[in-house]
């Protein structure tokens, strides 16, 4: 990507041998998500560094190993994580948080940790050589990137990475804000505003935890199939439902859901999904990324109603620990 | 109190019997919250019904109780709640709030549950019957009070009346929030943003709980010895510290606190509060009633550092369950 909004080129690029503590791998499956369009647009962003190579989610086998790597040989099967996990700083010593202090997800990062460098780089046509920036830690948009040893996640090589590319972002985030973050219990009832990857994942993880009801909030009907699919009982189409989609819910719950969760990105959904839920101990949880620069529009008062508001980041899981967990689950259907 | 910000008159009131389910209760103490004075002057309401009698942190005797009443007597010793407990709904059997279903705090609320009509009369000059509404499920500022059996906890009837008075709000409210809502940690960090009752009784359950650092913050540093008292070990002056109070207690406490607590009322100072804390797994209890139509000044991308806010009615306790014990534990010291 040369620039915000550009269409993006395909064009050799040089990628260098990773330095200490880096791999690179060699990328095999990679799919998009809306972060890369909105960082493509240079949207939410202080510094834009162009250029750059987009791309987060993805599968690969690493191809070599820089120094002091010990955990990871070329041959792995690695999944790419934009949150990474060092293992050993405060941050990932604290069971509340999957924060790294080092390698945690920075939207505004566009180097390397090691040397603050650029591991691409191309030539132009005046014969120099531009660096290429790096994107989410990640840059999966290449036949080959380069990854900091703590935002590679080795992963059993019996699994099909195809479908473990979805592993690196939105199913892992969708599933682990109802596991993890939200820790949905048995019974419980859900609602989901926007029925995008993460947000169906966020059904498929409120289902394998046995919520009674999961109700899910799409602009485009279109998707109530694919949420049919992954567990969501009940679809609201807010163009179509005549009211306030909290309203609907609020009927269809008694009061309303014990979570919701916003995939949408927009905070007026925001304030939808939080006023939907229970009185006394609703939890929202936010996951969508929030371009605007409106504040959220909650005021100090309405937090005395016992209702709660979190953010989450790749569902609160600890990628280089937990995420090899996930892919067993998965393999085990 | 005739009139938003009218001078409070002393009077005769007519109080009527309990009606079912109440309890009339004789006050022997009283005393002042700002909530009082917020309400005094009409702010933070829809609609402002006058007359009425204020005050809602108080201790006193049962006097006479209504049909149906069973677990209070004439000459129990109770303190009244103005977040009330039946006992028997949804809410009440849920261990995730303190909110009854029927008697929570309700500013709005100006007449009783069981008719909707007022206890206290007064006759004007004209001769007519004029209703006096109540407050908060209390009115305490009267010789005599009609409580519903639910906002009235009956306690150890050899606690200190005069002392136990203010556990009838500020210091159940402030002790609770550390206790209950933040669950305060041995060694961990904590900062409270204003040191009225509730801040100062905010750093007494800090300081029982363990914490390793206290930090008060007031625009007053009259209150800083009284905080000491209460446990706390540093304090910030924000018009005499040079630069903004987050920043100082960063540098203090190495990132930031484990929990802060706002106890101002004031949605600046509740950002501070919030920006105050560590990253990753930083808690805000807002405690201040706001009366500004200001939205928190919070941008949804700020609740991806992990960073959580909440906010916190009468410290979390369950009044008719959990305050006897609380009593007792005053108590034993």
């Amino acid at each position: 990507a040369w620039g915000p909004g550009e269409p993006l080129v395909m064009q050799e690029v040089e990628v260098a041998p990773p330095a200490r503590m880096e791999v690179r791998v060699k990328v095999l499956y990679t799919s998009i998500c809306h972060t890369d369009l909105s960082f493509w647009r240079g949207e939410n962003e202080r510094q834009r560094r162009f250029p750059r190579i987009l791309g987060h989610e993805a599968a690969g086998v690493v191809e070599s190993v820089g120094e002091g790597v010990e955990d990871l040989a070329p041959g792995d099967h690695v999944v790419p994580i934009f949150n990474g996990e060092c293992g050993t700083c405060a941050y990932c010593h604290s069971s509340a948080t999957n924060l790294c202090g080092t390698y945690r997800v920075d939207a505004f990062k566009s180097t390397m940790v090691s040397d603050d460098g650029t591991r691409f780089s191309v030539v132009n046509t005046s014969g120099d050589t531009v660096p290429v920036y790096h994107f989410l830690n990640t840059s999966t948009f290449a036949e080959y990137t380069v990854l900091d040893a703590a935002c590679a996640v080795k992963i059993n090589p019996a699994a099909p990475l195809q479908k473990m590319c979805l592993l690196s972002c939105g199913i892992s985030t969708g599933v682990g804000a109802a596991w993890n973050t939200a820790n949905v219990s048995k019974g419980s009832t859900v609602a989901i505003f926007g029925l995008g990857a993460v947000g169906l994942a966020v059904g498929e993880g409120a289902r394998i935890r046995g919520a009674s009801r999961i109700i899910g909030v799409d602009i485009n009907p279109e998707k109530f199939a694919k949420g049919k699919e992954m567990g969501i009982t009940d679809f609201i189409s807010p163009k179509a439902c005549g009211k306030p989609v909290h309203e609907v819910i609020k009927e269809l719950t008694d009061g309303g859901v014990d979570y919701s969760f916003e995939c949408s990105g927009n905070v007026d959904v925001l304030r939808e999904a939080f006023v939907s839920t229970h009185d006394g101990w609703g939890l929202t949880v936010v996951l969508g990324i929030h371009p605007t620069p409106r504040m959220m529009p909650l005021h100090p008062m309405e937090l005395f109603d016992g209702r709660r508001i979190t953010g989450c980041t790749f569902g609160d899981f600890k990628g280089k620990s937990q995420l090899p967990l996930l892919v067993d689950q998965c393999m085990q259907g």
